[in-house]
């Protein structure tokens, strides 16, 4: 009984990466749209299209009963008072859930619920676990000076939606105000 | 939007608890039968009934689409030439995995496949994850100096069959020899 692939896998919570993960990296233009300050982002994009998270996704088997996960990290940084995000998204499959494990830095998850549009933030810090129930977008979001690394376990079979996020974004968006992660309405 | 009970919970890999779980503690007294060398064991418990392992489990909710997932702490120690280890089981729901993640300590899970009776060795220490496939056994063994912490994530239907392994144990046992962990029959 040999070790399968992806049986035992090594990750680095500082560098934010692991062996032999398929590994999706977003630069500030794959985030055209995602982000209020549109100005604030042009001016950023044309001065460097700077690294903004990268995702490390390790899939070692498919089907109902199995079990995906990840491992995303987040550069440090803000477009106008915006802390760096990743897209966000629902779940294919919208039941299932997901686990993040905060693994270094300092970080929120932006939840909206996809029936009531009600949000919430929950912190994503080292030695915690965020549970992201079914039906509720999700966003990462590094509030903090380092770059913010975690994994993320789900239902092999849950899938990614990126497209609503895409068309509507989030109602809320997270502010440094104060130089404190802030929950405000998005204006446009 | 309020944070759901169980949404945010923090963990310490050092103490191996985790705050707001149901905590599950095994003492050598709970684990007649289940290490190879009897004599050592009835020894060992005559002089004191100490904790060998805990399970800290938190489910957020039920269905098949949700997650529950657990926090384990295995004390250092043997009886005899073996580790100490959990009692290890299968699901009861067959194919679903599980996810293990290492936070503290040195140690290694035993699986076993229903079907073939074939075991392997896989290690489990910190920064790294260990695959669970289903229709699979296991144990988790801790073979160093320290508390062996880890973290497992499994399918909310996953559910837990201790009867079969209670009654024939693991094919293999894993002992010290020469002071490195080693996997060998067991023998009675």
């Amino acid at each position: 009984m040999d070790l399968l692939a992806d049986q035992f896998i090594q990750f680095n919570p500082q560098r934010g990466t692991m062996e032999g993960a398929k590994v999706v990296e977003r630069r500030l233009s794959d985030l055209r749209g995602y982000f209020v300050d549109e100005a604030a982002y042009e001016a950023a994009l044309a001065q460097e299209d700077s690294l903004v998270y990268t995702v490390s996704s390790v899939m070692p088997a498919e089907g109902e009963s199995q079990l995906h996960y990840g491992l995303g990290m987040i550069m440090p940084g803000r477009i106008g008072a915006e802390y760096y995000l990743t897209k966000g998204h629902f779940h294919a499959w919208r039941p299932a859930a997901e686990l993040y494990i905060g693994l270094r830095g300092e970080g929120v998850m932006l939840l909206e619920d996809e029936a009531t549009g009600e949000s919430k933030l929950v912190p994503l810090i080292p030695n915690s676990a965020v549970y992201v129930p079914g039906f509720t977008a999700h966003r990462t979001i590094n509030t903090g000076k380092v770059p913010l690394t975690y994994l993320g376990v789900y239902p092999a079979q849950a899938g990614h939606d990126y497209g609503l996020i895409a068309e509507r974004n989030f109602r809320k968006v997270v502010l440094a105000v104060d130089g404190k992660p802030t929950l405000r309405d998005r204006v446009l």
